[in-house]
């Protein structure tokens, strides 16, 4: 079984360094670019990373789907944004009963994967890695890396522990990589939102870091507002988080090192913004359960308009 | 009753061009200032204005509120942020019986004032000036200048048309400037929060003039929603806005030239910001009420924010 072939849809600061770990632990892994294509394949990846530096002269690269080979796990490590993409980059790399593996952010990704690929499994990932391309083919991994890894099923209903799952673990913990498994991926998701919604939005919103965000008794209180209307949101599809858990996720903000989010850098570097994938489907689903969400309402409005300038003026 | 002495606490560009009319109109008018003291008291006042130039040469200026006569009507023209500083400034200028006329936007402010000064009347006056302070002493009327008044009885229930108001409205008519008299003052302020409360606040959190927030399909529906949280607001006091009102406050700043707001000047040039009048007081009212407004009080939580790390740079 360790002859899995693996496809990595987006060589990025994630795709880039997870494919790279991979492929470095012996497994055949090939790489889908698009503006690093040509550098990629001369010189193949570099990644500088405290847990040690490795360069792959020699990587499979690819700029066109159609001339990769069927892989037995797909990993969409692609920026939401794109993700209108992957009806043309899905089917034909996929195996029949493959699994594709989704590393993004946000909500209801899986089920839109669902529905492009039939016969196959899908299984979500959490990343909390702390990663950035800093040149072609050039990845910088900073901190952390872990994973948790959940199976998807129709309507998001518990999945349990999977031999897929497993299986992937296996490959990843190979690889040097943290793998966490849990039987509730939609109970994962919503809690990662805890986090992801309030300091994405407000440190595009407010042009701060988290330190200024926390530091501040008035943005303090809104973050955790919205953390509790994200609360809500999961309550909404019969997830429970419990108060504990935001207490948990405030006192970690307020430990952590000045910290720009993602949301913040792809702003800053004029980037479209994953704004669909981590506050509008939340939205949506949880109107769809009955569930109304003002605040994160609120700020899904104000990053819509500072994206729109954002890529008129970018 | 023409010899009514009048006191302008505050002479800026409301204040400044307010005075002057009412000088210019032969009423016996003195001038509060701060830093224009010096020019003004050795040069007068200069008002531009669309409705025709002129200058005061001779003005009676004031740097010490106790050096001022006791004025029959007192107005208030300083920006909400100073009324820290009228527990100081009223109780020597204003005769028994007088008046009390706060041109300040926002909630509340007529029964602070009624709290520091007893046995006096107090009108509220809603301004819909355009104008801006250019120098010292230098005012630039832009446009409009109507002003609404209404009487403040306690708990703000309606006072009706009382004698008090016709005779502040023959004053100000004498100066030239139109006036609407208001049976029920909150009702009055609360409309124009609908206005306020969208345009100032999200101008300030996005960088925006009203023309933009206007175009974009999210700001739109944004504004829209914060609008109809006011009118929830009125509603828990009591108050009746129509939905057709905020239709037209709609469809009126779609029609307005791109204009940037008040809130959105003061921040531009680091003056603190209006944040408690214009959204903690109606907050904390409808709060007091039972009504949860929660997007104003987003807003609210991101304007101060955004004030504090302004006065801190500023």
């Amino acid at each position: 079984m360790r002859d899995r072939k693996y496809a990595i849809l987006g060589t990025g600061a994630l795709g880039g360094f997870y494919g790279a770990r991979l492929q470095k632990a012996g497994l055949d892994t090939h790489f889908l670019l698009k503006s690093d294509y040509q550098h990629v394949n001369e010189y193949g990846l570099f990644i500088e990373s405290k847990e040690g530096d490795f360069t792959l002269t020699q990587v499979n690269a690819y700029h066109d789907v159609e001339k990769m080979p069927q892989c037995d796990v797909v990993v969409v490590a692609l920026k939401t944004t794109q993700n209108y993409l992957l009806p043309k980059l899905l089917p034909p790399v996929v195996k029949e009963n493959g699994v594709v593996l989704v590393l993004q952010n946000g909500l209801g990704i899986e089920e839109e994967v669902a529905q492009i690929v039939g016969n196959v499994t899908v299984i979500g990932g959490l990343c909390f890695l702390c990663s950035n391309k800093v040149g072609p083919g050039h990845i910088h991994h900073i901190d952390y890396g872990e994973i948790i890894l959940g199976e998807y099923t129709s309507e998001y209903s518990p999945a349990g522990i999977t031999e897929n799952m497993q299986l992937l673990s296996d490959d990843f913990k190979s690889a040097g990589i943290s793998i966490e498994l849990t039987e509730d991926l939609l109970l994962g998701r919503w809690k990662k939102l805890v986090w992801n919604i309030p300091y994405n939005g407000l440190s595009v919103i407010l042009n701060a870091t988290t330190d200024k965000l926390m530091a501040d008794q008035y943005t303090h209180r809104l973050i955790a507002q919205l953390m509790y209307e994200v609360v809500l949101g999961a309550n909404s599809m019969g997830r429970n988080i419990p108060d504990s858990f935001v207490q948990k996720m405030l006192d970690y903000t307020l430990q952590m090192k000045p910290y720009r989010t993602s949301m913040k850098i792809d702003y800053d570097e004029c980037r479209p913004l994953e704004i669909e994938a981590i506050f509008g489907n939340p939205l949506r689903k949880a109107q769809a359960a009955g569930a109304d969400l003002p605040q994160i309402s609120c700020v899904y409005h104000q990053l819509k308009f500072l994206d729109a300038q954002n890529q008129r003026e970018g």
